[in-house]
């Protein structure tokens, strides 16, 4: 089987492997697609040598189909479709609350143990969501982000009627949106990449330019002075951490979504004068998951045009060389079957 | 009848007037208590000019008793005892969506209009709340600062047994912690002030010194490494906002109660890896009075002790000169009567 594997260094290397039995408690997974998520470009640019262990395979925006199950494992069956939810929480401990998706001691797949780029992938089973058996598995690649998007869309509490604000237009941003019209949200989208604009506005969003426009004048606009009753800060700029808490109306909601590498100025007094609240969302449940599938299954969403290149996996390395040089591409797919 | 002036430039003149026949709609009071506020203390600092419109009478921690009844007004007689909820919210607006006690035009009345430092007050009758005919009227003007306590705690949506963390004890902070025992927390008190810190531990709450311990090390051994469920940030310095994201455990929940005029460096990025929300808390609603009210009667707080003075009315220029040489000093009254 063929393994890709993260060198360091800005490399990736293809090897041939023999595949592995799956362990008890494991399942095989006959990978088919891996989505290159933000997090793989940070890693393959070095920013997260200190926790990622070279070599390593890394990769969990993925789908596949169930190729052997371990002992002790029932409920799956050689040949039905899956997608893995990324998550060893077996390191929970009682001051976790019982909170296993941020528990403390959480491992990544794909980021602190191997992950799905490459031909097969054992798993611990109770990472596995099964798909329908008629699945799109292109689309299917897309649950893991999308599933962020939910839990992001959830946690913000998200009424019918109610306005967000989308800060950030890539990919996970695009889907935050998505997910959010979906509940009957009127949803504005502040991009500063023309490209992407142009994306979101074909997917019939109001989609604006807050280097060209006055962000905070134009929502008022759009509802009748009452600002945004939720704000998804996606970008991970300090100008969206501006505007975020002027953006919000009264007791807004304000989702942090970005990872903000290093402390950013924040005027807590609005949080005060206008009660508003901040709320952080870090990946996903079990059932942000379950409402992904059934998104994807659904087929309300245009996710395909998410889509904006299929790759062989053997290409690894000149895919990642690409998505540094174009950056209006959205999410680009590894075909592991090839 | 006795007027305290506010004339600007750290002055305050005591004046004879006219008492004046309640506008319809309002109902003079005469006062008993006025409490000092910390916004008081700015208002004498000169760091609220710019919305301070002088000469003005300030003032707006107080209890007192009904002593003329406008045109219109109904449900109140002479002789009741009451206290006023200072806020004006005719200027509302739709696009305050209802949220009356922030909404954008807001009238703080004390700030924004004339205040209780007087003998008698005029005031609209919505902003009444009733008093027991036992109830001591000396305890009953910490009923505005105990609101904002109430409203604080509400806002946490704080549960019994949870671990409340109180950043900064002074006047708000006690009240804060008090409020969140009688709810059944565990509370913990973080002020370096050792005055204070002997008061808190006299009122039998845990109080340490962030300055000589280290807060997070404390807090994680009080709990078993679950650290606190909801930090009250109370004391509007950096060093407070730095502490507030390591203190909190997994989901916890921050009030920001402190007025942080300028910006401050806050880590997102632990809102976003422990799910943290931030939950801004300005003045009070009703519901907030009818709690505080029913405390106070209830007898079950130290509040008697909070009261660290009692200076006559017309000794106003004084009260304030001492508040700022005695920095250890509570609650201040100015008694009206007299």
């Amino acid at each position: 089987m063929k393994s890709t594997v993260y060198e360091g260094n800005k490399t990736f290397t293809v090897i041939e492997r023999e595949m592995e039995a799956p362990a008890r408690g494991e399942v095989r997974i006959k990978v088919a697609y891996v989505g290159v998520c933000g997090t793989d470009v940070h890693i393959y640019h070095g920013m997260m040598d200190k926790r990622v262990k070279t070599p390593l395979t890394i990769g969990h925006e993925m789908s596949g189909v169930v190729d052997a199950v371990g002992e002790g494992v029932s409920g799956f069956h050689i040949g039905e479709k899956v997608v893995v939810r990324p998550l060893d929480h077996r390191g929970q401990k009682p001051s976790d609350k019982g909170i296993s998706h941020i528990c403390e001691d959480l491992k990544f797949i794909g980021i602190d143990s191997p992950g799905a780029m490459q031909q097969y992938w054992n798993v611990p089973a109770f990472t596995l969501h099964k798909l329908g058996a008629t699945t799109d598995l292109k689309l299917a690649a897309l649950i893991e982000p999308l599933s962020v998007a939910c839990h992001d869309v959830r946690m913000a509490e998200l009424k019918a009627g109610e306005t967000a604000v989308v800060l950030g237009g890539g990919p996970i941003g695009m889907l935050v949106a998505m997910v959010a019209r979906q509940k009957g949200a009127n949803v504005i989208i502040s991009e500063v990449n023309e490209t992407r604009i142009g994306m979101a506005r074909e997917w019939g969003f109001t989609a604006v330019n807050p280097a060209k426009i006055d962000l905070v004048e134009f929502v008022k606009g759009e509802t009748g002075n009452r600002l945004a009753d939720v704000v998804f800060e996606v970008s991970g700029v300090q100008a969206a951490v501006d505007v975020m808490t002027e953006v919000a109306g009264i007791r807004g909601r304000i989702v942090m979504v970005a990872i903000h590498g290093q402390p950013k100025s924040v005027s807590l007094f609005k949080f005060f004068w206008k009660e508003l609240k901040l709320i952080g969302a870090r990946v996903y449940e079990p059932e942000d998951y379950e409402e992904a599938i059934a998104l994807v299954e659904g087929g309300a969403l245009p996710l395909e045009r998410m889509i904006t290149a299929v790759r062989p996996l053997h290409a690894i390395q000149q895919v990642f060389e690409d998505i540094d040089r174009q950056p209006d591409g959205m999410k680009v797919l590894m075909d592991c079957q090839v």
